[in-house]
C-alpha cells in the first residue's frame, strides 16, 4: 500500500471525533525576525500534547476487532507512546510501550497516566526493537510503529490538511524531521491540496540523517545523535525515505543553539509552550539554511511536552 | 462619571480595530484537578501580551486631539506601561512611563520597544506619583492611570464581554485583583450581560488589601506587599473599591505556593505561557478559599510577560 491523499482524508474522518481541531497562531515579532509570515499549526494543544495523537488514533481505530482485542505495542521516546496509550484507552484495548530510560519524566508520566504498561530499555534502536519483539512473541500484540506504518503516516498528514484549510495561500509548509512520519504525511497532503506548495523538513544538525540521506540519495541508517531534540533522534525508515525523496523539496538544518533560540522566541512572543523537537523549522529560518523571506510559511508545532524543571536556557 | 455597560460597549467598538480577539482555552486535566469546568480567556495572547492593551487603547483613543498631542504619561510595574506605549504609538503620540527599578526586564524592554520614554523610580507608590507629577508639571502630559481611570476600567471590561459571548453559560467569572481596574470592568460587564453570574477576584495573600478592604468595608490604602505577583502589588483606588463593593461577590485569596502551582498547571496542561499575576484565581480554587466545584468558571488570564530566565520553580 502507498499512502495517498484519500487515505489521509479517510484518516481525518476516522479521527475527527477524538482529536482537537488545533488553532493556527502567529507572532508579528517572529515574522519581523525572520522576514516572513509564519503560521504555527499548534499541535502542542493536541490531545496528549502532540500531533502523534493523530497517527496513533488512526492506526488504532483502523484495526479489526480481533487484532485490536489482542492489544498494541510500540517503542517511543515519548509522545508516540503517550499517543498510543491514549488511543488504545479510547478504543478500550491494552497498550504496552517500550521506552528508553532517558526519556523525559513528563512523557513517562503521560504514558502511565493513560493506563499503558511501560517496559524500559537502553536508549538505542536495537534494544528498543528487541524489547518490542519480546512483547509481541509473548503476548501477540500488534506493533504500531511510530512512523514506519502507513496508517500512522496517513494520520499525521491530517494536520497539514487543517493547516491548509485555515491558510490556503501558504507558499511553504515545514515540519520537523525525525523518523519521517509527519513529514511524509505532510508532503502527501499538502502537495495533493496545492501542487505548487513547497514542503520542507527541519532537522537538528546533531541528528541530520534525513538531510544527508536526501543529499546523497542513500538512506543513512545509523547515527549517534547529539541534540536537544529528544523526539528527533531516530533515522528514517525505507518507507518514509521514499515519500520524502519523492515529494519533499528540501531539509533545513539548524544548530541546537538556534533550536533553543527559536524555542525561546516562540515561548516569549507567541506565548505558547512548545518542546525543542518542534523548533528546527523556525531555527533553520533563523540560521538561514532555508530562505523563505517574503513568503507565507506554515510550521507544524509538533508538541508541548517539556520538563519545566530542565529548560534548555537555564543552567543546572 | 460612573462606568456603565454602555461605556464598555462603546470602548469595545473603539478598540476592536486595534486589539486581538483572544481565544478561550481549556484543559481537561485542570478541570479534573479543580472539579469544575474552567474557561481561560487568553489575554496573554493580547497585544503587548496583556489585557492592559484594552484599557490603555480605550483611554488613548478617547482623548481629544489637543490633549492627545501633548502626550501621555503613566506609572506602571510593567504591562500597563507597555500597553500605554503601544496605544500611544498606534495614535502617533508621545508616551512617558515611570517604572519601578525592580520591574522585570522583558517588561522594560517592551516599553522601550514601543518607543516610549522610561523614567525610573523607587518601587513605592509615593515615588511613582512624585515622578509622574514632575513629568506632568514639566511637559503637560495627560496622566493615564493604570486603573484609577474610567476609560481604562471601561476598556478592561471588554475582555469579559468577549468571554461571555463565547461562553454564555458561565456561572462565575474570576479576574486577578491588583488595583482593581480589571475586576471593576469585569463585574460591570458580566453583571449587565448576565445578572445571575457571580464575579470573584483572585488575590495573592502577600498583597490581599482587596480582600481585607472588602471584608472590613474600609479601604486598605497601605501595605508592604510580599508576593511573586509583580502585577498585583498596588492597593485599590477609591473608585475601584466602589465598583468592587457594589458588584463583586467575593475575593479568593491564595498563597504564592499555590500561585506557582497554578501557573505550572497552566503551563504544563494548557501549554500556554502566563505570568504569576494571572494565577491567583486558579490558585484560590486549588487552595479552596473559593468553592466552585461543579460550576462553569471563566478566568481572565491577564498576561504572558514572564522573564524566562527567572522562573519561580527553578532555583537560582
Amino acid at each position: 500500500m502507498t499512502v495517498t491523499f484519500s487515505d489521509i482524508a479517510a484518516a481525518h474522518e476516522r479521527i475527527k471525533p477524538h482529536i482537537h481541531r488545533t488553532p493556527v497562531m502567529r507572532s508579528h515579532f517572529i515574522d519581523q525576525v525572520v522576514g516572513a509570515e509564519v503560521f504555527f499549526k499548534c499541535e502542542n494543544f493536541q490531545k496528549v500534547g502532540a500531533f502523534k495523537a493523530r497517527g496513533a488514533c488512526n492506526a488504532v481505530f483502523s484495526l479489526d476487532d480481533a487484532t485490536a482485542k489482542r492489544g498494541v505495542v510500540t517503542h517511543s521516546s515519548g509522545n508516540h507512546g503517550a499517543a498510543l496509550a491514549w488511543a488504545a484507552a479510547k478504543r478500550g484495548i491494552q497498550a504496552t510501550v517500550v521506552v528508553p530510560e532517558t526519556a523525559p519524566m513528563p512523557k513517562k508520566r503521560a504514558i502511565q497516566g493513560y493506563g499503558a504498561t511501560i517496559i524500559y530499555c537502553a536508549p538505542n534502536i536495537a534494544a528498543r526493537q528487541a524489547a518490542v519483539d519480546e512483547q509481541i512473541a509473548k503476548h501477540g500484540f500488534e506493533m504500531i510503529h511510530p512512523f514506519d506504518n502507513e496508517m500512522v503516516i496517513a494520520g499525521q498528514g491530517t494536520a497539514a490538511v487543517e493547516l491548509l484549510q485555515d491558510v490556503p495561500d501558504l507558499d511553504v509548509v515545514m515540519a520537523p524531521l525525525g523518523g519521517g512520519g509527519l513529514l511524509s504525511g505532510t508532503a502527501i497532503a499538502a502537495k495533493a491540496l496545492k501542487p505548487s506548495i513547497k514542503v520542507y523538513g527541519g532537522e537538528p544538525r546533531g541528528a541530520d540523517d534525513g538531510a544527508r540521506s536526501l543529499a546523497s540519495g542513500v538512506r543513512v541508517t545509523e547515527q549517534t545523535p547529539n541534540t536537544i531534540c529528544d523526539g528527533l533522534l531516530t533515522t528514517l525508515a525505507a518507507r518514509t525515505f521514499g515519500y520524502i525523496q519523492a515529494q519533499v523539496d528540501g531539509i533545513g538544518v539548524a544548530s541546537d543553539e538556534n533550536v533553543i533560540r527559536a524555542m525561546r522566541l516562540i515561548w516569549e512572543h507567541a506565548k505558547i509552550i512548545c518542546e525543542p523537537s518542534c523548533c528546527p523549522p523556525l531555527a533553520a529560518m533563523l540560521e538561514g539554511t532555508v530562505d523563505f523571506r517574503g513568503k507565507k510559511v506554515g510550521i507544524v508545532l509538533t508538541g508541548g511536552n517539556v520538563d519545566l524543571d530542565r529548560l534548555p536556557w537555564v543552567r543546572a
